[in-house]
Formats: C-alpha cells, sequence, structure tokens
C-alpha cells in the first residue's frame, strides 16, 4: 500500500494524509476495538472485554507482513487479524472480538477512518488555499492584467478577479467533500450478508454503539455492496484536485519565463534559491527549491507541478472507483477488492495536491508591474471588442466588429499601431467628427473596459466569507 | 452529436432524455432568446427585441449542417449561428443577439439547460424505479432466499432486504442528482473574459435577469474555467448509473437458468414472449422481447443487460469530464471543447439506464418458491455460521468455527449430509447431550437466522418515505 | 450514434471517418451479404442466394429508426435487421440470411468493418501530418529557439529539433495502428456459442470464406468475448490521439500571443480572416477562421484546440473499452454492449484529430525571427548550464553549477546582465586569467550549444523514410 | 511508492514484480552507473570512473526518506541523488556522475528499466497461465458443457473451447507485451533539452553505449514529450490483466454454488481447507485458503477474485497514462511526474492478476460431473436451435425458429417437458411422419450439436505451439 513517505512521498504524500499499511492496520484495529466496546456495552461481551481488546489492537503489535502473507489465503487481511487479536486476548475478551462482523464490515469501517481523517486534513489544507486566494483576490481587485483565451491574449481583466475564480473553486471543492464527510462516511456493520444474524435482533443496537464510538455515521442499512458512499468520497476529492489543479496551471502558465507575471515563492524547505546561491559555490548542501539537476538558472515552479502531477491521477482513480459501484449480490467479487487502494491512492494525492495548493498561493508572488507591461505590450489589440461595442451603435454591431477586426489583421500585417490603423479605418467608413481620436484613446484604455471585475471580486469575498461561516459552524 | 433516436437508440437512449443536436441547437437558441430579453428588460436593447429575437430562436429556422461547418472556423457554432440570428432580425432586435456574450455563455448555458431537462427526466425515472423497489421490499419483506457473497452461498436473507438495499441505493442516487440540478445548474455569463465589459457595471444585472429567465441558479462568478459544477453533476450522473447498475447486475444473476428466482417482465413493447408466441409460427411479424436471432428458448434479461450496457460507459465519460476541469486562464484550449459530447452523452445514457431500470423494476418477476428451493438445496451449509454461532459459547469461537468448517468439508466430500456429519463431529469434542439433535435442527432453520433483515427493511421503507417527502417539497 | 456531420462534426468529426448509424447499418448488411454469399461457395445456399442478399442489402431499403426502436425488445438492432432482410427476399435467398450466425458474429463484424475503414483514413491523415512535419523538420533544422522544460526557458533547441519530435511521435503511431489494422481486424463468426453448431463441421470453412469476401483476418478462434483486439485497436487508436495531441499542445503554447513562435495557417475552408477583412465591413457573410464571436482581434488556434478537444476524449473511451473486456462466458451481459458507441465515438474522434492535425502541419507559419527573438531576450541565461560545462573542469561539477546559478539568481534581483554577473562571480572564484571573457561569450552563444540537435534530425528522418517504405508496402 | 509487500500485497503484489521504493531507487542507480560506464568507454569520464559510480551506485548506501524529503524541492528525486552520490564519490568519479543528463533521463530509463524486469516477470506468469489453460484445453477437449449468453444457457460447448478461448486470450496479451518488451522499452537520454548539448556531439555515441550496458533499444531521438513508449506499454498490460480477468470472471461464474462447474485448488500458501480442517478445531494457526472470517462452510474463488481486483484498476491507470502523453515542450509541467505512479503500479497489479491466474489455472479443478448435470437438467432446451435448425428445411427458418420458441415457452409454463412439447407443436404443424420422434431425440442429443468445437480447439492448441515457438526464440 502507498506510504505516506518514501522516495516520492515529497511530491507525492506532501498532505498528512496517511493511508500507509500501518494507517489502515490501525484503522482496522480500531474498528474492531470500538465493536468491542460496543458489544460489551450492548450486554453482549464480557465486561472489560472493550477495555481489554482495545488495550490490544495497536498496530505495532502485529506482524504487518505476516497478515500481508496470510491476506492471500482469504482475499483480505482481516481473517489473519482476527486470528491474531484473539489470539493474543484471554478467552473472555477474544470472545468480543469480531462478534457479528464479517471481513467486509472491518476494511469498510476502516477505510472510512482513513477517509474522515483524510478528509479532514485535505480540508484543513484547502481551507488554507482558499484563504490565501482570497488576501489575494482582495488584494489585487485593482491590479490590472490581460486576460487570456484559447491562450491568446483576450480583454483586461484584474489580478483580483483571476484570484477569486481560484478561491471560488477551493470553496465549492470544500463544500462538496465537507458534505460527504459528514453526511455520507458512515460505519459499515451488517455481518455476513448484511442481516447482522449472529447478533439476532441486537444488531442494529450494536451498529448504533459502534458509529457512535468511531464518529460515524449510522447507514440506514449496511450497504456492502451499495457503494455510492464510495462513489460521492471519490467524486469530491476529484473535485478537490481539480479546484487545486485549476489554480496549478493558471501558475504554470503565468510564470513562463515569458509572461513572468507570477513566480513560486520559495517554500517551506529550504530558504529557497537566493538564500542557496548566497551560500556560495562549492558549499551548497543539495537541492534548492525550484532547481534543476542540471541547468543552474532555473526556477522551475515545483509547487504547481505538483498539484498538476498530483491531481492528473484522480480522474482514472475515479473512473475505477465509480466502475467498481458495480458489486454483485451481498458481497462483490473483486469490484470490492479493486476499491482499496486506489481510494487510499485518491485520498494520499488530494491531501498532498492541496497542500501544495495551500502553500503556492500563500507564497505566490504576484508581479504587477509585468502585468500591466505585457497588457500595455497588445498595444490595444485587447481592446478591440471594446472599441467594436464603442463603434456598434454607429455601424451595427456586425460592422463594427468588421471593421475592428480589418484593422487588427492589418496592424498585424504592417507593424503601424493598431490605434492608427483603427482611426484610418473609421476615417473611411464613418464621418470622421463622429468618432474623435479621444473617443477612440478613451476605447483603448485598459481602465476603461473593466466591466463587473470589481463587483465579481466584492460578491466573491463575500460568499467566501459565508463559506467560512458555514463551515466552520458545529456539526 | 449524439441522437435520442437512431439505430442504437432502442438501448442507449430509452429515456426521454434529449441531447441531439436539434436540442442543442434549440437550447443555444433559447439562451440568445432569453438573453435578449434579459438585455430589453435591463433596457439594454429596444423594446420588442427580447419578443422579436425569441420569435426567431427557433432550431428548425436554421439550416444545422451548415452551422455545423461553420463551427469548424471558430472551434464552436455561436459565432455562425449569432450572424445567421441576427441576420434574420431587423436591426433593433439584431443588435440584442448576443451583446456582452461570448460563445462560451451560449454554449455552457446551453449545456446547462440541457442538463437540467435532462436531469429531471432522470430523477422521474430513478423514482419511479426507487418506487418499484420499495413495492418489491414490503412484498417481499419475508421472503427467504440464500444470500451470497463473493458469488458463493453465504447466509440466509430476504428478498425484501435485497430489494430495499436497491432502493437505499436509489434514492441515494437520487438525493445527490436533486442537490446538483438545483444547487449547482447556473448560468453562464460573463463575456469574453469574465467581466461582462461590454456591459459596464451593468453586467451583473443582466446576469441575474438571465438567470431568472432560464430557470438557472445565478453563479457568485462566471464561472468559464472553473469547472466543478460541470465534475459534480458528471459525478451526479455517474452515480445514478453506478445505482442501477448494482441492481441490473443483480438481476442478471438471479435471472441465471441455474438460479431462476427472478426473470425480467415482457415491458411495455410487445406483448411479450408468449404473446408472440402464441400467434403461432409464421406469423411473428419480428423479434420477441428477450429473444435470440437464433435461439428459439432464450429468454434473454434485456433491461438488465440494457442497463450495465449504459451504466459502463460512465466511468470513462466521468474521468473524461473530470480531466477536463484543469482549464486554463479564461477559457480553456480544447478542455473546454472536450466537455461537450462527453456530457451530452452521459446524460441520455443515465437517461437511458435509468428508465429501463424502472421498467426492469417494476416488472420483476420474483419467484419466491425457486429462492426457497435452491435455499433448501444447499443442505444447511448456509446455516454454518449459525450452528458455529450456538457451538461458540461451549467450544470458544475459534474451536467452534473449525469445527463447523470440518464437517462442512467432510460434507462435501463424503456426500452425507451436513446435519449429519455436524452430529458427529460435535460428538466426538463436546458431550453430546450438550448440544442435542433438537438445537442443531433449529440451528439449521433459515427463518431463524435472519437478524436484523425485518428491523432493515421496514427502517429503509421509513427513510424512502422520507426521501419521497423530502424530494417532493417545494424548492 | 453519432453521425459524422451535425451541429459538432465540423470539429469532432472533420476526417472522414463515418461512424453514423446508416454506416453501422450498412457494415451489418454487408456482413450479412458477405456471409449469404460464403454460405453459397461453401455449397449450404442456394445458387443465386449471395448475389440476391447482396443487392438487397442497402441501408436505403432498411427504416432504421424502426430497427433501433425493435432493438429494444432484444438488446440489439440485429434480429429485426435479419428479419426485414429475409422478409424482402424470396425464400431460397432468404434461407441463407444470417445462417449459422448470432446478433454478435453481424455486430462484431460490422464493427471491424467500420474499424478498418476509419483505420485506413486515420493512417491516410496520420501520414500527412508526418510528412508535413518531416518537411518542418527538414526545413528548420538550423532554426534556433529556445527549449522550454516545466514551461521555463531551459536551453537551446532547434525548430527542426521540434518538428521532427512531433514526427516521430506520428510515427510510432502509425506503426502501431497499421499492425492492429492488419493482423488484428477480424471477422467473428462462431454463432450462437462459438462452436458454429448450425453448420456442422463445415463452420471453420464457411468462416474463412467470410474473412476473404470482407477483407478481414480470420481468427483462431470466434472471439465473442476474448476482446483483446478491441482494445488493442482502441490503443492504437488513442496513441495516435495522443501524438497528435503532443503536436496540438506544443502549437498552442508556441502560438500564445507572448511567444508568437508560430500560428496556424488559414486553413482550407475560407480564405482566412485577412481575406475575409478584405471584403470590408458589412459584407462579411459569417465567422471567420480562427476568429471570436466578439473580439475582433483574435486569431486562435482553432486546429490545435480542436485536436486537443478531440484527443481528450481518447483516455477515458480506452478506459471503457478496455474494462469492457472483462465478458462472461459466451456472450457477455453489458460489457460486450458498452463497446459499441465507445469505438465508434473513438475511431471517429481520432479520425477528427488527425485530419486536423495533418491540415495544422501543413499550414503552420513559423516565425524563425520570433523564435531568435525570443532567444536572445534571454540574456544568456539558457546557456548557463554551458557556462557550467565549461567552468567544470576547473571547479568541478557541483561547485560550477552553484557559481552560476549565484550569478543568475544575482542577474534577476539586479537587472545586470547574466554576462557581467557571471564575470564577476568568475573572478572572485578562480584566477581571472583561467576563464577569459572571450571563453564566457563562447559559452553564451546559443549557436554552440546545439550538441546533437543536427543528428538527431537527421537520424529522425532517416527512419522516417524508412517507415514510409515500410508502411508503404505490400501487405 | 506502492512496494511488493505490506498489509495487501499478499493480493495486490502476488507477482514477484516490485516496483517498491527500493526498486526504483537502485534502478535510478543502476541508469547512473550505467552512464558513468558508457561515459568512460567514450573517453568522457576518467579511467575507473565507471566502476568508482558502479560501487557506490547501491541503494543500501542512500538515505530513501531524505531523498524523498529533497524530492520536494525540485519536483524530482534526482538532484539530492546525484549530489549525494557525487558526494559519496573521489572528484574524477564524481566528476562522471549525471554528466550530460538530466533528472528526467535517469527517471525515465530508471521506468524502463523496473518495466523491462516487470514485462519479464508477468510474461512468465503468462506463459505458465497459458500452458495451464492448454492443457484444460486439451484434456476436456470432448467435455460438454452448457454454453452461457448473456447469463443464460444458450447451446452446448466443451469445457475444451472455454479454455482454449482463455489460452487464446493469454496468448494475445503475451505476444503484444513481449513486442514491447522488446521493441519499445528504450533508454532515455537527451539531457536538459533533448539536444545532449553538455556532450557536444559525441551525444548520442554515449547514449548508444548507455542502452548498450543496459539492455535496453536505443531510440531514433529522446523522448522526453513524445510518450507512446509509456502509452503503449500500458496498453499491453491493461491486455494483460484483461485477458487473465475474462479467465477469472469464468471462473467465479462457473463455481458459483449453484453451478459448481469448476473449483479453485488449494494453493501454493496453504495445505487447503482439508487439510486445515483435519488438524482438528482448535489446532487451526489461521485462515484457510478460501476461508472467510466468518461463515465456516465457504470456499471462495479467492485467486480468481484477486485476479479481479487487480484487473479492474488498470483501465483508470491506463486512462491516466494515456492522458498523461499530452506533454508540454521539452518537458512536461505535471504531466510527466503523473506517470510514474501509475506506472509502477500498474505493473505490480499485472504482475499480480498473472501469478493468481497462473495459479488458478494451475490447480482448477474441474467437474465433468456436474457440467453434464447441468447440461441435462436443461431438458433439452439449449438444443432448441438445433432442432430449429431440423425443422428449418421443412419449415423456412423463421417459422422453424418460431414453433420451436413457442414449444419452449409452453413447456417452461407448464413444466411438460420440451420434448413432449416439441413433438406436439410439430404434429399441429407438419405431417407426422416428415419429422419422427427419433429425429427430435437425435436433435436432442448435445454430443451431437458441438459444431467446430473440436476443430477450434485443435487449431488453437496449434496457434499456442507456434506462440510458444515465437516467443522463445532469440530476440
Amino acid at each position: 500500500m502507498p506510504d505516506s513517505g518514501g522516495l516520492f512521498g515529497g511530491i507525492f504524500a506532501r498532505g498528512a494524509v496517511d493511508t500507509g499499511d500501518t494507517a489502515w492496520l490501525q484503522a482496522m484495529l480500531d474498528t474492531e476495538a470500538a465493536l468491542a466496546r460496543a458489544l460489551e456495552r450492548a450486554g453482549l461481551a464480557a465486561q472489560g472485554a472493550g477495555a481489554a481488546v482495545t488495550a490490544a489492537a495497536t498496530a505495532g503489535n502485529f506482524d504487518l507482513g505476516e497478515l500481508g502473507r496470510q491476506a492471500a489465503l482469504t482475499g483480505n487481511p482481516v481473517p489473519a487479524l482476527v486470528s491474531a487479536l484473539a489470539g493474543s486476548l484471554p478467552p473472555a475478551a477474544a470472545a468480543a472480538v469480531h462478534q457479528g462482523a464479517t471481513s467486509q464490515d472491518i476494511i469498510d469501517t476502516a477505510m472510512m477512518l482513513l477517509a474522515r481523517d483524510g478528509a479532514d486534513t485535505v480540508l484543513g489544507s484547502l481551507r488554507a488555499a482558499s484563504g490565501a486566494a482570497a488576501a489575494l483576490a482582495a488584494g489585487h481587485e485593482e491590479t490590472m492584467m490581460i486576460g487570456r483565451t484559447l491562450l491568446q491574449q483576450a480583454v483586461p481583466v484584474t489580478f483580483g478577479l483571476v484570484a477569486a475564480g481560484w478561491m471560488t473553486g477551493l470553496d465549492e471543492a470544500r463544500k462538496a467533500l465537507t458534505a460527504v464527510r459528514h453526511e455520507r462516511l458512515a460505519v459499515q456493520f451488517g455481518g455476513a450478508a448484511g442481516t447482522l444474524a449472529p447478533l439476532g435482533a441486537a444488531g442494529p443496537r450494536v451498529a448504533a454503539l459502534l458509529a457512535g464510538e468511531l464518529g460515524l455515521a449510522e447507514p440506514v442499512l449496511p450497504w456492502h455492496t451499495s457503494r455510492l458512499r464510495i462513489t460521492e468520497l471519490a467524486a469530491a476529492l476529484a473535485g478537490a484536485c481539480a479546484a487545486a489543479g485549476k489554480v496549478a496551471r493558471d501558475v504554470t502558465l503565468l510564470a513562463q519565463t515569458e509572461i513572468a507575471e507570477v513566480r513560486e515563492g520559495a517554500g517551506p524547505d529550504r530558504q529557497g534559491d537566493d538564500g542557496a546561491a548566497a551560500d556560495g559555490p562549492g558549499t551548497s548542501p543539495g537541492p534548492r527549491r525550484g532547481g534543476s539537476s542540471t541547468m543552474p538558472h532555473k526556477q522551475n515552479p515545483v509547487a504547481a507541478i505538483a498539484v498538476i502531477g498530483c491531481a492528473r491521477q484522480a480522474p482514472g482513480l475515479l473512473a475505477t472507483l465509480t466502475a467498481s459501484a458495480e458489486q454483485e449480490h451481498q458481497r462483490a467479487a473483486g469490484a470490492w477488492h479493486a476499491e482499496w487502494q486506489p481510494l487510499a491512492r485518491l485520498l494520499q494525492l488530494t491531501g498532498s495536491a492541496a497542500a501544495w495548493c495551500a502553500e503556492l498561493l500563500a507564497g505566490l508572488q504576484v508581479d504587477a508591474a509585468a502585468m500591466r507591461a505585457n497588457l500595455d505590450a497588445a498595444g490595444g489589440l485587447p481592446l478591440a471588442e471594446h472599441v467594436a461595442t464603442v463603434l456598434a451603435p454607429r455601424l451595427g454591431r456586425l460592422a463594427a466588429h468588421d471593421l475592428v477586426a480589418m484593422a487588427a489583421a492589418r496592424s498585424r500585417r504592417s507593424g503601424r499601431p493598431f490605434r492608427d490603423e483603427l482611426a484610418s479605418a473609421i476615417a473611411g467608413s464613418i464621418s470622421g467628427a463622429a468618432v474623435g481620436p479621444d473617443e477612440i484613446d478613451a476605447a483603448l484604455d485598459p481602465a476603461g473596459y473593466l466591466g463587473a471585475a470589481d463587483q465579481f471580486v466584492r460578491r466573491a469575498l463575500a460568499a467566501h466569507r459565508d463559506t467560512e461561516r458555514a463551515l466552520a459552524g458545529p456539526r
């Protein structure tokens, strides 16, 4: 199973989401222990059995490799775990182990515990990311830049609006994941085929107690082969990856050498490239943030790249988990098994993407001057739409559009300023008096063509504050 | 684009979800018309312009093929459509066409309109399916059958519990899709780069009026490259497919010739196989429901197969749509375009899966006698767990489990009844007086080992009624 | 089913790959007709039956919608088609219709026919694309540009090398698809369960004749539920999309307004923007290539965007088709059905991606001056690696790397030329005499740091010619 | 990164495919060492440098966790590894470390080394699986069973034919994977942007030497952003999963309690259930193969379930890897990173699926008597097609089909034997003398309706022998 650390953990497991083998094992043990306590509270296990099982249920007490080997016998590690756990206990406590449960109850509930902790961690990172985006939105409400559509310069926007878009996307992901985390992460407890038969009529009561012990929801029915809880969780995680991925994609593009409107901060890991370089040649203790193994001048947007590297793995895992929801009868022959590692991986990758995204946004260095320079370098072309709008009442919308398009094309061919081509074209079409040079100049001022950018930023920030309140509240 | 009818439409487009080209075109026209009305209401278009545009905005007035050809010039069909629409109107009305909008505003909003109508249709089918499952659950609360795990006979359950599981899954899908439909399907209106610059400060007001005209939500911000609305919709649709797919998978398995516990009804299309056959040889006007092109005896579970055939396409489409959420800057160069057909297809396939599922459940023929016969034919083996539970207090849980496993294995090898092997094994292990034959016989009675099946069915039905009330309420 | 035309066909069905309903129907009819001829040749059908069935087997003779409706009865359109086809024939010919076959034989073989024609079309477009890339590689062997890694300027390359990479990828895709097309597209003919029982011992002979009639391979066994032919075809198509997608992604990036090293040609559809504009305002008959519905100055890279829009849909479809390969027993209950539309769609999208890519490359306008200007504007930083290489023998590799990194960082902070910072840093580290200014200037000349770019281009072109010969040969 | 062992390794990492962190690290070190040797051979590194680097390049010498942490600085672990490796060597050898290379060269080549070893392991397991299937096909050429289509009984087949189908699918997967393994696994060596600039004109020579050192192909060009090698490898692995998955799906279905035509053997891990049970209650040391944590009678088809559990994860990973092929410029910002773990995981899962499949087939217990009993229990219905074929010349094909369908339907309703219903129907339709009872009985004998099953099995076995020869030969 994926471990939190390891050779690639710095990239793909940056968040504190732990879905490594030990975390899995502990979650299974926590489930068995909670079940023993629930059975005791229901009067179905000896007094003290719950405490005894709980005391024994520590991952360190078990041989993970041996459990893994025995898992091959039964198709999952629970029978061996139950055997080892019960074997380590006196009979009265041993009798409380796994009573009423089937292997799937333990694995599914453990998966929910990993999901609960993982989702909380992801939500923390997303909140930090969204907060950082909000600060950027508020701080750059008036920072003009060129908007880009289809990777071409389009019309002016503000960086505040861009950041508000990132923030809104992150907040949407938070809301969706919060809903799943609180409403859909439920205990699994149904016994062999969902009737809890070994517990007779007491089954539902034990299930309720178990849910309480673990802080998970109690489902209406055991959900052994009704897997929408898993698919909804996976979708919410993939949504979080998508929201972070949008930010990261924009950052990689805005950080291109030729555009250079933003760059990543140094990050928490090191003092950053300048600091490292200041040590002077020969004393560098190893790689610097954003550095290359070979190109000394590189400043790679590592955080954004890592977000994309994580987020791009999500759709495939989501597809696997969604396809796995077609499960047979009372327990699936393979489709269930196919969920374990993809879900664990998706939790971990989402944790990493969210953590990188939060760090990226918190440290983002915005170069407002570069934004302005890029905007000005376009020589008014991004205001072509504005000019067409100004001319439309006089020429009709389509004719105005075509006149401006022609002037733009001529400017590109001739190198003559767009403004001058415009003036010529207008002079040739309408009475010169009708559209004066001042009017053209005004139309070519980006500050006059920001539309509702400021309104949008302000209402997005207000919605963000609402989200903060809503998600901060007690559940 | 996928059409609702066609050679395979009977299978993959059974629901009334229409995402064919004409529906797309009309949705785009509806958006342009609503925009013209909104502009007029905002005082930005001439009086009567809204009505004039609305009157002209009928798909039949346009040459769909020509629009498609021109779409190749600009990468989407909107510029050609705007040109044709405006060209068909007097200047004052023409001036109201597309004002402030960008192509993506029209396509995205049209997509939302298709989604709104499609989701409503899907929800109707899911409600019918869930209702039929509820009737099965209520009607078969005491119908015993063998539960099956990993495709092996496990312990007894009731068919009522199985049906309640189907119903609960369908209801979960309904809740998720309803939430998306009402909260996340929003108008798109941002202009070239999300500022609505051509409308100056009036943009947000027009956006609000447009949302009202179309019955869609008004977003906080234009969401040109913030695509969680799409991914959430796709996930909810895929969830609906998954819930239907679970039902269908079970039905194909329960309908296997060797199991024959359920079979599909004749369906609405024809009188069914018996009717067809009654016409006598030679007069058959064509295929009968569930028939084969070559095997006269076949009764294929066509509805279940169709559900699976539709549902299996959902995870890949969901992956495409989720991967497409990483969109650049203010409009994506390709990722946006990659959404159109997959979303339309997913809507249609979900509509078909849901419609087939509703029909399947409404007509499902349940053979309670066959269920009982299959249960009895197992010779008590499915009660092995029960016997072990009964013996556990006397032998310890693991030893009881092993004794019973040994007796089961011996019975399989020898052909001697499990009951007798059990008696021998018990006699060899514990004082014969301790566990009498009556006690064994009682333990082997499936009716005594249904646990909480009845409680679960009842509370699932109660939750279903709650869902009905919640989803029926005004929004 | 997807049609070649329609509202979005200009974008997603640009190639001549036809997988619309009529094409499907005709392919099924072609299969039935070929079977009748094969049966006649095998002496199992009346003389003339083959010709009679062939004459009747024209899509236009059948009511596609009615077949689609009846498909709902049996889960596929073949029984209704067989009934209609036989019904239109005299008894002797009717007896030859569908003899020995099952519905899946007809659908699968039809799918192979669509795949054969589709693959040939795709291969034609890929060949054109690869040829155009070869011309770019040969023509720009010495056109220097900045290489970019992680979207940051890295070290110099040549545009010839970039184009050679595109060409090589396209050629790899061609080889893979050619192999599948010739070796793996096979007739399906096994009857109800793969034994061809109705034909007795003559089955294999009829299968061989059928394969010959259709120009498809004859498989060792019927492959009703052995679907690697489908998954391999899908993978080869997705590979073609990936190769085209790589080209398109680079073009969108190189065409960014701020980089402007390439732009798309006007394309075959229209005279292009200049021509359109030349018509003067008011006379424009509709959208121009690369135009926007609202921004008059836009020149969007439509072909590249369309390639990406198509190619991004491939991985999800490939996943669906690969997941569908797990098929039950002798005919799958749903997994088979789930293949039809995704495969048809993947063929069509690949055809469109390949056609767009060929057009894109054939018309690509390369601005060598802009490439050079962008390279020069970097002020020598992309040569940092080179300088480090030159210094390494004197300082050690790591120390040289760090010295250069420090100089680069200082230059970025101070604005002072990198060259001067380098000189200072070197002077402070090593004896000035050791590395003279001329040596630094030489190290900063991009022409001196192209490594094996020219060798690589030449051997890639040689390999391309080999591929041309290999793929042109008889098969 | 995925480790071979761990809590779930018994299920998902059963084969000997090792893609754990240590294997990754060693593969990177092997690449650096081979590069040093190649540089030395090319005269670009000091004599003895290759041996010195090779001696130091042992994973155990490095702190994997620290490398992982430093990976976060640069987005991959290579810079830190190079620093540590060079730091452990004397200057002359250190100078040979990583010379000319970029991080991607090391990671991609290491990935190819993992793929080479993994593919060889997978191919070994697939060969064993195919061989076992061949033995089943040869041994059961005459073992009759009912064929099943759409999960319904269809017409008779032989188990030999079923096994031949499995074998053929496995052999197809072997051929595809063998081709990729030998033709497409290539060294990556291009330096920062694919020119090998630091090595001047010597780059290609070093690349060739490196390929020779590692036993990998030498590519025409560096393939940093031309990723069809990866997608083709992934597709071949997913194809292997699909072939194994087909076997496993059939086994789970044939092993259903109600069908019981096959069951899994005890497997190598333990003596099996009987053995375990023979130890007597209370002494069992843990789980038995195929056992349940709670149901003593269960005999789950663990191997088949594990195959499915592995194989179902492949399509999503394939989608991720295929989507990742759209890589920017000379090195991708995230798409490349998104490949590492999915490819490693896919290799491991394929290794596990293949290993389980080989074991499953080698130990499969086929119950020919059960097959015959299930066939006979169908009361002749699966021969309905045969009867229709026999009647067709007298009634016409459609009328014969309908008459038989009517008799089948009546038999199902009435419970009266199909044979008798047939006789009545025939008597009512055609002159009784025309079709005698003997003829009906003959038509109802499954042995007379196996068509070309035997021919197919024999030619599949011949093709299998050809494959063996072809794949065994030298490459």
